[in-house]
């Protein structure tokens, strides 16, 4: 497949959302969109979505517009789904218990295949059919299995330590949920999911609506 | 405050991490830092910075940079944190339970005043200091206590009716956790998480990894 160098995580962070609007198109059966309908209902203009599309070839035909079943396949295909990566969580509080339930990954191929906690509590207990392990047995089990990511949902104060035994045993992403940066050798891809930031651009648009409605009132 | 018309997504999303960042700067005592240091450490191009910073009218000097305490003081009110807006949970899963235990949100001002939940076994129970309420009071809740924020963490085919609840009772933002699109009134702020979005981007990342490896393995 076609795929320009160093494309920027910008465009990358689009994907997502071009997948799940094209799945959404392919369930009401539109087999077909336009470049410009496709921009408009994503809130893009139609120049960004042709220029997206060309860092990987493009799918479009001059005076047809996308075939939604072929842009889903490519799709796929760009971002890694069709591989089915492995995934552990370490740390089965109530984040790690949410997403280990969370159907729609597994929907899309990641394949929950290990638990881990310290807690004795919850050590033996069994989410999913996934049974949760101490720990210490982590690093042995990414080994084994050839575990591809490890979700990091403990403490704060023992991330980077957490993130070092997945390391260790040879983790190849880590998905990071603690409020920590943690540091990775260069080879391990690191996605940090900083809920906080979500949280203020909301707080942002709703200043915005407060400051029209303040200034609509003075008038 | 000067502020342009009409800011972009694509930069509003991106002032969280300034703040973040330049907070972290104030942690360990930087009360200064030029825009081509901020931008490299941030990943982005100095120009970038500079014409993020210029929408809101720009806090730079030319040949100093920029000081960290002002920079810090603007970003808080840019992004509204000195509002402290009023939050209240629906759905008190593992999600909901894991949302209402993020001291991060507190810190930045979010107070979370309220949870609702339908399960018998939930209601009357507290989760830091704040008791979990039946979801038939929540309309009544958000009237009488003019919460700003719902979070909406219930199971995707009652997202659309608890989310209309939350607007009958007079809710300004919905922070939407659930997998479901939900349909709001023009002067009601959504924004919606999407975890999956961030593991496919994972997932991106480590396919390019793998791609790289395969290619060189084939030499």
């Amino acid at each position: 497949m076609f795929k320009k160098k160093n494309i920027s995580l910008a465009v990358i962070r689009r994907l997502p959302r071009y997948l799940r609007y094209v799945e959404d198109l392919l369930n009401h059966d539109v087999m077909r969109i336009s470049s410009s309908e496709l921009s408009q209902r994503m809130g893009y203009t139609a120049s960004q979505v042709r220029q997206d599309f060309n860092n990987f070839g493009g799918f479009g035909q001059q005076g047809y517009g996308y075939n939604t079943q072929v842009l889903y396949e490519n799709l796929v295909k760009i971002l890694g789904l069709d591989r089915h990566f492995k995934m552990i969580i370490a740390g089965v509080g109530n984040l790690g218990q949410a997403l280990a339930n969370y159907t729609n990954f597994y929907k899309k191929g990641f394949r929950l295949v290990g638990l881990f906690d310290v807690d004795p509590q919850k050590v033996g207990r069994s989410i999913r059919n996934v049974e949760i392990k101490h720990i210490n047995k982590m690093r042995e089990f990414i080994k084994k299995n050839d575990v591809d990511i490890g979700v990091l949902c403990v403490p704060a104060d023992v991330a980077q330590e957490v993130a070092n035994l997945m390391m260790e045993g040879g983790i190849k992403g880590i998905w990071n949920f603690t409020a920590k940066e943690i540091d990775v050798k260069d080879d391990v891809v690191v996605e940090n999911v900083h809920l906080i930031d979500s949280l203020m651009v909301l707080s942002y648009r709703l200043n915005e609506k407060l400051i029209e409605k303040e200034n609509a009132d003075q008038k």
